[in-house]
């Protein structure tokens, strides 16, 4: 029996999939060879069950024994502490490879989503966008210096910036070949692909329950 | 000679007084008894050597020895290590504490700053209010529910939340008591009282240092 899991829905629409945040979740236990399995719980239904595990009525959340954590960034910090290949052990790597786990949470994200909640709802005007522009700009000069963002590696860093820019849709924003060409690389590790392929065979298979329950 | 360094900014308008991220740390520093001093970059010019430490023209970052993190979420974590009265030591406690302290990051704080963004930018429409609404509620049940996030103590998540919760102005949409409450509560502790003292007393230092220089 796996130790791990990773809790994501029985079923997603077409629009989220391969962007539902389990898939940060696999992709951490992909890079680290860890062992883990994926539960599921119902979209349709989100009562005082759900809520019990996630406040929010939103997935994922992690099982890891006795200890259950919902937030994606609070598992991908949890699995880093399991794994040399998500975080280096060093005090400074560690240090670095937290503050651009949250930078991505809060400095970049903060903004990317609600710019991005502002688009598809169909808001008249979206007055976050100059302030992305910036924050993409500030992350294109890191790009350009760098090839990781903590030390000579990758870290869980990585992984959780990349997603966030590839959800940010950079094309929106003109030519930032640094970030485009750091999200391809990112996206393009094995780990990342076989997380993505799984989540999309796993609604794929929810659609199938989904019509025999029809 | 302090090892904590807590930097901020020389000065700054009186808006933001009082709600600077630096009170993060000074507040984090203060419940634990951890020696900190305060150092400061200048408002005005942030060059290559401020985005040396903050790659998006911000503060705080902290100094800790030969490590350094920038992100106020991270150095709240990064101390939160150091002491026992900022984050329990056993392992449910501790991830409780990183996901709560995750979730006032990017599921409250990723709401209710761009809301206040399209406030005070005067945006005609302000389209996350629902969102907000939904995520302030969501905060409401569990406060009526429990007094702090994690256990049946203070942690650094209530430290952040409290925050959080403070700046979003609770007050703008309606009642909910138990999230007013609580966020009476945190920040009538002693730490938070100082730490706000001491910023405001900080950037009124920092006026007439400005006047005499102009």
């Amino acid at each position: 029996m796996s130790k791990l899991i990773v809790w994501t829905y029985d079923w997603v629409p077409e629009g989220p999939r391969g962007f539902v945040r389990d898939i940060r979740l696999r992709w951490a236990c992909e890079e680290a060879g860890l062992d883990y399995a994926v539960h599921t719980v119902p979209f349709d239904e989100r009562g005082p069950d759900h809520l019990a595990h996630q406040p929010f009525a939103q997935v994922p959340f992690l099982s890891d024994g006795e200890v259950e954590l919902f937030e994606s960034g609070a598992g991908l910090l949890h699995l880093a502490r399991k794994s040399e290949k998500l975080m280096p052990r060093d005090p400074a790597g560690e240090a670095q490879t937290l503050q651009w786990t949250i930078a991505a949470l809060n400095s970049i994200e903060m903004v990317s989503v609600p710019w991005w909640f502002l688009e598809v709802t169909g808001a008249q005007e979206n007055n976050l966008a100059g302030w992305l522009e910036s924050r993409l700009d500030h992350m294109e000069r890191i790009f350009t210096e760098r090839e990781w963002l903590v030390a000579d590696r990758f870290t869980v860093a990585d992984l959780l910036m990349a997603d966030v820019l590839r959800v940010a849709k950079l094309r929106a924003f003109g030519n930032r070949p640094a970030a485009e060409a750091y999200v391809a690389r990112i996206t393009d590790r094995p780990a990342f692909r076989k997380a993505r392929a799984d989540q999309l065979a796993h609604f794929a298979a929810g659609d199938k329950k989904r019509a025999a329950k029809a």
